[in-house]
């Protein structure tokens, strides 16, 4: 099936990998997505990654909480997990392709960015979701897709963890996500991890194309990028 | 009358000024918030500032959407305005009392305020309201109460630029606040200039009670962090 | 007329533009600056730029005296605005061809233009002029050229806007010029907001060339630089 | 017992914990540390704490090594750990008592704690224990003693764990554990944990005396510096 | 005889210090710099010093300039070279005085000196010399004086070198200083080496007293500053 | 005689020049560098440079030491004296091969190597010889070779300065020189000179080969790189 998107070539991308993907327990995926990585590099894709957190900025948030932190150091703890998340992956990626350090804020990231390596970041700030960070980054980089690596499939009708019935959907808009993300309470827990309500302010103003997919496959990567397949949801600005 | 907070002593305050107040064309009131801010830290109340962007910010957001920039490089260019801003005030509090340079990110907030110097921000990042920079700074600050000076009374329960019998709200709860910008359009737009959801829900996880006030009168700050007037709202959390 | 400089190819420039030019009310001037400066990195020229204050500087500087702030306090906020009109530049230039942020000294100079991109700065420290800043930079880049994009035509040999007969100087030496400086107090003005004496030092000690021409016209760029043209005035170190 | 130190006040002191002490599984000892470090800086005691990475730091290097990163990178990110849980101590102690980051290197140690806070620090560069750090920051610091907050009670003559007739020391010079620690094998494990060779060669040359308690005793803190108690083990430089 | 000055107390002062007399060749001196400086400091006199970079700051200089390099890069290694003898001077100080590391900008001037210690600088810029630097510092520290602490006893009416009938100046207003250099060739040299017009324009514009004295005998200080004694020249801003 | 070593191409290489070769008194050897590392460079070499500290280092040392300074404080000051060195040889290299600032930290070191510049290091951290900062920056930067620039022609067997019939050693393992080095103490002092216990223990862990050649022979820098010529001692890890 031919992917029909607006845009014409996906020649800059920003990937957005769940922190549940990208850790100490998941090396083998941690090796695939840097050498897929480093291969779209050298076949003339730019990238920028940022990476989530996971069980272990969850670990340490909860800690904290208990020590009595503000919620704003709590994050910020969660934030240094990504980044240590984001390290693991420049390391798969190899310091040829990748830029060393992950950047701290929007300005550190084009900084960094424009020394033409792959740019990997972790969160950024208190109070915002790394999906948030993830349009912020696609936004600055100009990018002509975002692709998000999720535990699931993609976006579907109704959650499926529930409905047995539950369809994948195939192509959504920013609008219709937002409406489905405020009105269906069941939705709300699988879709809020993909996109946050500020998030998807982003994508729409800098109208970026988004593509959800099983992140625990990253040889889709390229198929998806040379828009030979569409194995899971696009979400239309 | 006597306001009623839950928590007792305002002795730590975040104060976010709309940068159509703190701007080169309001001399005069920048020279008065400066003087008080200075008053009130020799009286003992720590505090942060952060300061938006204003008319300037807007005018150089304009010419560079104009130019075809990215709405990301447009957001920064008017965070620069706010920190021109920020220093526009920081010089009117002095260097004895005031931090020397706007910090860039709540990490560089805090390393800042750990020198115990009135630290005035900006912006911080792209795709981030003032609003929400004032909302992580008190949350970072664990200030007792966030105030916002801006160009009206208060919230009002229609908008006063549209209803002649508009009132205004001395109390009212965030979850209120959000159910009413949700459903009353008119009221929106004024409403939104003070706190957008993210600020909002900022200000609920962490509980800062937020006071509203016409910023064009800072000889109110002493007497609200007194609890001995409410010339406002009070936003609960 | 062919141009007959001491340098052969002039392959390495700094450009420095008032920020009297470089403003959002300039917009179309922006633009075409932003143009022909990628373009001329395409062709392999390598370049530098330092823009200037312009009103906006002004505004705040005044501002900031009138709250009685240090001078060096002035100048800073002054430095600042300087850095939000080359970041307009840099979003006019594109972020594929433009480092993202405005350095603060030669030496973050320095390292931002091992990238190989065009560093746009503003100012970089109180009691420097730009065009001070525009002869450490092309110092500092072993730039073949100093351009200096200014409101008036050249150097005169009197007060344009004073003497009906003023006679534009196709060429003049550094020696030259800081004499009839000093001692014309007509030229003064319009002399001054070209180079002052440390600029002038600076330029004669590194023998810089330096090209003055009327700013309004970006489109001059290419024929100076290839020497095909002297439009202005050119100042021999 | 009284504590026969060259030294009379113990009022700057440096408190290395080790990683397995501080981490999100240990919440109860993170506090504890928490509140005894801040009550004894309200008592006028000035310290300095480095923490170490633990299991989680083990946990990335050993993924680092096996995606195949240089053993410079795995360095790298035991280090980005380390930070992580310097920070969860931060927050035990709190922003009015604490440094709100932890600093990369000495030079950073220093600037950060000119501002008189708790200065708490990970690691610093690769292929350097966080002994040698806590050497090197105790040295930096004019610190009257180094404690190190152990998974054991102090420095044995035999391997306690080998050994059921195991003595613990009570005094020892560095010279003396120098040399238990080049010959005898068995001890070098638990040795090693303790101090590596340039950690002591440092507080050797710096005169700093060492203590070794056992750190799942915070209380024992107080004591120790009062020298009304000697829980563990002195090592004499 | 009684100093009479404009300003009253002399609270804050900057002391400027030639790199000559502040190396490892003048030990002795240091230490009694270091001594008076913290003397002073525990008394309640704020300071912030300017060190030069005297003959090991030449050699890099001769060096770099016979290597080829730009005027700038030589620049640039001097002004390295005064780092090195701020920061002998700062261990001279002592960290509970001293801020650990010399700023390397105004800017960061003022951020270091917002914690309270005595900061300590080298130069900042290329083509700028540590006179104007601590003009600029003197300016944006409001120090009520600039003291010069130079190989020479003040300012003399001719070359002390030359004429055995100088006389020196007890007093001098900037302007009859300005006119003495521009006319009189001989006392250039020395004159200059205390003071470039950029330098006395920002004493003048700032109307910052400046007291030269003989730098070899720092226990001048204290009586200058009470205003007990002038060992040297004041010149009148 | 073919030099056998375990990899094939040297293609990126660390070279780590004593202090004592690279300073101002020795401008015709600095020359030399620069214009080999050059070459080098346009051969499609990759290398980074370790700079040490040298005569000037131990002055400003001694002098710390005799003020009083901490050994901390001691070596920093030796550290900022590498760091002039560092730029002396990177104004010999030039700006269009080598990066412009000497980098503080391995951290610092990759960011810096990012751009694809010549980066050329001093020091990094005090309690740190520039031995063992060369091991960290080699295993980094993931070279294939350590060559060492001494004051020496390599390794002997027994001190040269003591012993008529000593004999260079072509070839020895890090093994068996730990051995030589901790048995004959007459070896110690210009052994330790090359290579401390912990530069050889990250040799060893990263198995960087090293190859010590005569510093005052840069020319001999290609044959060794291309295997032509073991001029010196390599140590095989």
């Amino acid at each position: 099936m031919e992917v029909n998107l607006t845009i014409k070539p996906l020649r800059r991308f920003v990937l957005k990998i769940s922190g549940h993907l990208i850790n100490p327990d998941n090396i083998g995926l941690v090796i695939r997505y840097g050498e897929y990585l480093k291969k779209l590099r050298e076949k003339g894709l730019a990238s920028a990654v940022v990476v989530g957190g996971g069980v272990y900025a969850r670990k340490y948030i909860v800690a904290a909480r208990n020590i009595g932190a503000s919620e704003s150091l709590c994050d910020i703890l969660g934030v240094y997990v990504t980044r240590v998340n984001a390290l693991l992956l420049i390391s798969a990626i190899g310091l040829d392709h990748a830029y060393p350090e992950p950047p701290r804020s929007v300005e550190e990231f084009l900084k960094a960015s424009s020394t033409g390596k792959i740019v990997v970041t972790g969160g950024f700030e208190p109070g915002q979701s790394t999906a948030t960070v993830a349009a912020l980054v696609a936004e600055a980089f100009k990018a002509n897709a975002l692709l998000l690596a999720t535990r699931v499939e993609g976006v579907y009708d109704k959650d499926p963890r529930v409905y047995g019935d539950a369809k994948l959907l195939k192509e959504i808009t920013v609008a219709q996500l937002r409406r489905i993300l405020s009105k269906t309470q069941s939705m709300k827990a699988g879709g809020y991890e993909l996109l946050d309500p500020l998030a998807l302010a982003i994508i729409e103003r800098s109208k970026i194309p988004v593509i959800v997919f099983n992140g625990s496959k990253p040889e889709l990567l390229e198929n998806i990028l040379l828009k030979k397949e569409n194995p899971g949801t696009i979400i239309k600005p």
